[in-house]
């Protein structure tokens, strides 16, 4: 634990960006003991259907305790708890990077949730800035399950002395050859049965796009109730009377709900994609709203091994998700390309098996 | 296993009416393992009040080794499955017959489920035609827990080569003495103080109406989160983009959710009705959207016998879901009479407790 | 149990105020097993964070066998049972009092509940009356886990003979001397890394006042989804075509929902004040619809010690539920003051951990 870390209370109308100098650390409230009810919550809510979150015996088969957390599941409950500490006051999510997906987490499990600052800078027009930090989660044995850095725009309260400037390097990618792998896998027990397809890790190629055949039309009830499940606190995906007086005069939709619609809706194409490696990186391009109906397509970026493995390799994909229009009617976009139907535009890696030769 | 069962990865859109050939074999995606968080879901979702799958020591005394799941949940669980491979493509689900509640599920037990065409035909519109399907569901050691025959109309592709026709048989009922009744099973243990109600299978009569004194508004995220909680990926319940181009102009709610909430309904007035035994038959008659609130009718069919049971018999009944207008203004119904107001026509048997004199 | 229990059957419309006789004992239905699945979907219908209910390791590090459930929870749940008996034809609900929170229930504990008639009246209309029960929540060892006084307005049968009139005394409060503290508590265990928060019993006064930060919107789905998940019946919260004619047109949300909504909205501002001890009293000052915003003041009423016990303190506090308007905005209020925005004014006691010298 770092020095860095302050027992103030937490003010009730959370931290502002005076209050995020470089190396503080934050030990984020209310550690979690993940149950059989979270997860059954998550597959109501998302539609995920990724049978090695679903099946025990599958799940044992493949090496695994029992049936792992699903990775996003994870993230969401890891990124949720960091909310009230470090963007409670954001005006924006600018960014992650780095997003590694370490030890599994099984149904039993407590995560804690920690985040130290690593960069911050006023903008020019003295009224916000950017706070950089790294955050750490950990299970009940103190080993790490997800890291990952984020960058926000926080508000300035007027007239406070600001901290010195400091901006972080940041990671352009996770490397394939640091992707945890647990040594136990039996990537091969993942069968047909199991995923009604063969579409493995040999039969994708940089270039391929995937559009995903279904649509997810999202509900105010359910963004809040995945929101809350995560123990977010971010006024904006709850409170219509406070929305009322924003930009968009309502609530937003939680992006981390977007990335688990899509990620359950690439289940028809991606069905043997059975863990999420790492994110590299990541946008929220658009506002999503309740009513929105999301889409997804799935561009492949890179094939890559991972090390010391022949029966599961890695795919580098760019997610992009779409509203209120069919993907398949969307045009190839350049990277970083925006269009006004995207709102999710995420580089990421999956694990999938490959194919054994007999 | 049969030897029709083929390893081609499903199609990301679905199959049609030309790929259902006779004794083709499906074996459906994503086994599951049941937990206490479904169960907990369906009675949030549905207002399911069934004391024997909701009170663990009350399920012991009845002989069970705990509460066994909701036949409803495992219904709708298991079809489920089936929809990706059997009805992506469908136009409207025609039936279905001779559906058999077997083996108890637990929570912990992992289902499985495979369907095999059993019978097609083509419309004679050449657009479409019927497909008919034998499924079963199993858990993990094997033993089938439901089985069901059902049919229904699936688009077809233009130019396309049809199997050959094939019209199969279907049971007009399941037979009383073919019911699953567990051997273990105490059904006196089912008593006054669970069910704040002493109406047995003795006071019943053929003829004999309830109408149920509730009604349930189905609301938008209720439904879509019941039929994504059972992993249906029918399209036309979760995505009101498409849904705008339908002949409703909007999304349909699931037939298996409005099945559940009519379950639920009446449990004021079949109290002691613990278990489904068998669907005889049954038709969705109209469409249900969210808005619409559900009511209940019940009529006795028939009172019957099982074998070797004294304290145990079974109610054959007619459940008639009525939306937007109070059950008891509904007039009596001739066999196979269609009523505006009506959206489910079902023909099923419950168990139910018998009187014991002493 | 008494002799005042009656093995009639529940009539499918419910009691009406001529069946409450003086002593008449109500066995409610529908015995329930607290699972895992009930606890998660607390948290994503309520936004509760409080950790002793989130963490394995805290709850036990703190004493309890794992983590308890929710108080307010549990009294949902227990309260939820009641109704098809107790309130099935209520006119309003007039009032708690004597709510005392005993043994801890954990996950795996079956909760039955029992409401004895200790008052009726006749209101000079004729056509209704007030009802006086004590309702008492026992687990399957049968301790007692929760015990309340309530009174109803309850619609009258036309012409039905009335029992005679019974006025019970009832409790102004329960005394901090009588609160049960579990003899294992260590309330220090909950530390600050576990809930951001430094803020305990000597830190607060009477008088003082905490305008919490959030607002929960709420929508049709979250409140029907609560008051089923509670089991209860009442059919002004589920059923829009028969509220469609009632005084307000339309669905009302159920008041324990309201009560959990800020209970958890207060978590920020009252992070240590992990049990709740007693309800002293409230009123369901203004009906709640979907669509409203609620918003949670705390005043602080009094600073209670508890007996034999240094560590740890009670507070007694006001709540009011606000909607629809920043309760920082609201006035101070007299003690039983109206305002058009009150919803809700709970007097309640709660337990937190005390501040220990070294």
């Amino acid at each position: 634990m770092s020095g860095g870390w302050q027992r103030d209370s937490r003010p009730l109308e959370g931290y502002f960006l005076e209050d995020f100098h470089h190396d503080r650390v934050f030990r984020h409230a209310t550690p979690r003991t993940i149950t059989a009810g979270d997860v059954s919550l998550y597959i109501a809510l998302t539609g995920a259907r990724n049978p090695l979150h679903c099946s025990e015996p599958l799940a044992r088969s493949m090496g695994y305790k029992g049936c792992p957390v699903d990775d996003l599941l994870v993230f969401n409950m890891a990124f949720g708890k960091t909310v009230s500490d470090v963007s409670y006051n954001a005006i924006a999510n600018l960014g992650y990077a780095d997003v590694r997906f370490r030890e599994p987490v099984y149904v039993g499990d407590t995560l804690s949730c920690q985040s130290r600052v690593i960069g911050v800078k006023e903008n020019s027009n003295g009224k916000s800035g950017v706070v950089y930090v790294t955050s750490t989660s950990v299970n009940q044995h103190g080993n790490e399950v997800l890291g990952w850095d984020r960058w926000v725009m926080v508000a300035r309260r007027a007239g406070a002395e600001m901290p010195p400037t400091v901006i972080p390097p940041l990671a352009d990618d996770v490397p394939a050859s640091e992707f945890h792998v647990p040594r136990f896998l039996e990537a091969g027990a993942l069968d047909f049965e199991h995923t009604a397809s063969a579409r493995l890790w040999d039969d994708f190629a940089p270039g391929d796009t995937v559009d995903h055949p279904g649509g997810a039309t999202i509900e105010e009830a359910e963004h809040m109730m995945a929101t809350r499940l995560y123990q977010n606190t971010a006024r904006i995906h709850f409170d219509a009377h406070l929305a009322a007086g924003n930009q968009f005069g309502r609530r937003l939709v939680y992006g981390g709900h977007v990335i688990s619609l899509c990620r359950a809706l690439s289940y028809d194409g991606l069905e043997n994609a059975f863990a999420v490696a790492a994110i590299h990186g990541g946008t929220h391009a658009n506002p999503t709203f309740a009513g929105d109906t999301i889409y997804c397509r799935h561009v492949v970026l890179a094939r890559d091994t991972v090390p010391k493995r022949r029966d599961v390799g890695a795919l580098r994909l760019r997610m992009l998700g779409v509203k209120n229009q069919d993907p398949a009617k969307l045009p190839a976009l350049a990277p970083g390309e925006k269009h006004p139907a995207v709102v999710l535009d995420l580089d990421y890696s999956v694990l999938i098996a490959r194919r054994q030769n007999p």
